[in-house]
């Protein structure tokens, strides 16, 4: 019954995958520091990363509405494609703070850029954490002064500012040729992203232009952070911004995007794995579908419908569920008679019906840590891959006092 | 800063609205009856709702791409618009059971037919509890003989026979002129309706014909069960079905239109405050939107965002949560400085901007059972109304072991 499949992730296969580097490293000429200046009790809430020379650089952001103050200063700071650094601020996001909340913005540009010796048009702003309160700016001006002094070549130190709910500070490196990328980042909860996702920084020594690396990202983002879904809502200050400096000179661009692909779905995967109260990593993959959209639009309903969420986390081998959720997909090509499912590799459903398995052998796989339930829909050739994670009574009680607390 | 606003819930107003029949009864010929057949350990499994002549009869049915059997044959058995009875099942949905599970849903109105004394095309099935497991429709046969004895005026007795994770029985009627319009439903996980919802039967004595109920039942149920959200999750079972026969003569169809609303958003209010887990009544209303379905869209994204239910769940007053979940409609027009927000008709959003409120206030007033989100997008007229719960803890309780419980 277990089906020999491939799947896109490189938890399941890491031999065939780029090697990440332990612990993870930066480029050549990337650096970083954090601080705590006073926005939460004691633990880090300011980090500064900094290139020697100033990079190429593209961003998307979040697709809200409401997009903070930070957003609304990054689009403008991002159109000529050029960064020395970014300054980042956990604890409270600035949105929802009016045109004060831009001046705020503007103000923590200008204090990071007399530390960075640039002007403030090359610096990119981001903050993270509640909402609709207004940002201490002084804390923030005053808390910059000397961290250029603090830079240091490892990135799990600015990592550690940038974390709101997140349990460990995430970053990861990879080589592509004489090159590095380096992925920082910061997730957890009001993940779905779309057109952009959570804090993810990401540094390389490469030469790549800002127009390349604008495409590439883009490209790039679509099957790994766009694939993301914690909890199906979308934060107002999503950003994935990327610096290139050049220090490493030009690189196969084939292989770059091949190996920028690999860092951003690993990261993905240690996005979901640490969603709010997570203790399993769903990965959903769809296959055979009448086309991408399709098949993405499934894959996404699924690591987002609640029961099946509920099902992972409780190791219930209520498969049913999975039919449920690739059946309120309405408007996509689905023919139950088609539809065969497989929960690590055990196939649980044949031909729309479910499978007469043994309850212990798929309640035993559903224990494990990484759970990738694939559908096949038998209508297409279309394939995607969305990561999430299980809901647990830890995402409710981590979100119903985040604010108080 | 308390805002005079019309809330379509008739739980806020209930002077202006229907009065509602305490305790609820059956219309004129209408009768039911249920049993333990042993699908349950001793609760009651089984349910029939009869009517004592022929009725007219309308039934919408769950969009999901997965119905179960009793759909499938549900769909054909609604072709001709006329029923005698319905009978219903729990703790067994009949879906994911393949041709099998249909020849099952067709011995079952066999077998209740010859109970009513009619043929089994005039026998509506439905099945709610787990999907993909076989019906025990021998247990279903054996229950079924002998019930038409036990047919009785109380509608709450067949409201208990179809129950699944219900905290309680539900069950409600109204006037209309000389008629009476009596709902009886059960709801709580798995909601997010469309076209339908959950298990919902309406019986009345007006008369009216078959194709006046299809017009009118799919009207109401636009602004009532198709609003109702518990986790955005659809069921493959959904069912409303309305049987009219005609005893208390014809209606005035306005007054009968109005009435048949009024029960229904009631009982839209019940299933919500009732879903799995849940605390709260979760109300949002999105008011002066570019055009209805806007409005139903913004609504629905309020009451399914797990980070809007939680807030409600902790009476935490996040309220930037209520713009994130508004800018994530990205299709809608939303125009931040033009957003307005109350809770409980207290403004906590002000042209796009957190009002500087008093926090306990806030709290205080998200602690009330009913929780009233409104929000004025100031950009159109149209104006819709979805209905939600809180998420708890309870409700990953429940479904963690849903099956194997």
């Amino acid at each position: 019954m277990l089906r020999q499949t491939y799947f896109s992730g490189p938890l399941r296969d890491p031999s065939s995958r780029p090697v990440f580097d332990s612990p993870p490293v930066f480029p050549r000429g990337f650096r970083c520091a954090s601080r705590n200046v006073g926005l939460k009790p004691s633990a880090r809430d300011l980090a500064v990363f900094a290139s020697d020379v100033e990079a190429a650089a593209a961003a998307v952001f979040t697709r809200n509405h409401f997009p903070g103050a930070p957003i609304v200063l990054g689009r403008e700071t991002m159109r000529e494609g050029r960064l020395k650094g970014i300054v980042v601020n956990s604890k409270c996001s600035n949105v929802a703070t009016g045109t004060r909340g831009v001046d705020h913005a503007r103000r923590m540009a200008v204090a990071a850029a007399a530390e960075l010796e640039t002007t403030a048009n090359r610096i990119l702003v981001s903050s993270t954490g509640v909402i609709g309160v207004p940002l201490p700016i002084e804390k923030i001006e005053a808390g910059l002064v000397g961290i250029a002094g603090e830079l240091q070549a490892n990135p799990l130190i600015g990592a550690e500012g940038i974390m709101t709910t997140d349990t460990y500070a995430k970053a990861l490196s990879l080589r592509v040729g004489d090159a590095t990328i380096t992925l920082v980042a910061k997730g957890s909860g009001m993940i779905e992203p779309n057109m952009a996702t959570m804090l993810a920084y990401i540094f390389t020594d490469a030469a790549l232009d800002a127009r390349a690396l604008d495409q590439i990202l883009r490209a790039t983002i679509e099957s790994s952070f766009n694939m993301l879904s914690v909890d199906g809502d979308t934060s107002t200050s999503d950003t994935c911004a990327i610096m290139a400096n050049g220090l490493a000179g030009p690189v196969d661009r084939g292989a770059f995007i091949e190996a920028l692909n690999a860092g951003c779905v690993r990261m993905t995967e240690m996005l979901a794995r640490d969603g709010e109260g997570a203790e399993h990593l769903l990965r959903a993959t769809v296959c055979d579908a009448a086309n991408d959209s399709e098949a993405r639009m499934v894959a996404k309903a699924l690591v987002n419908s609640p029961l099946v969420k509920t099902m992972v986390h409780g190791a219930d081998p209520n498969v049913g569920r999975i039919l449920m959720a690739v059946g309120k997909c309405f408007e996509c090509h689905v023919e139950p008679a088609r539809t065969q499912a497989w929960i690590n590799g055990h196939q649980v459903v044949r031909d729309g019906a479910r499978v007469d398995f043994e309850d212990d052998l798929v309640r035993r796989t559903l224990r494990q840590e990484t759970v990738d339930i694939e559908v096949s829909l038998g209508v297409g050739n279309a394939r995607a891959t969305a990561y999430g994670c299980d809901l647990t009574a830890g995402y409710i009680e981590e979100n119903a006092a985040y604010y108080s607390s």
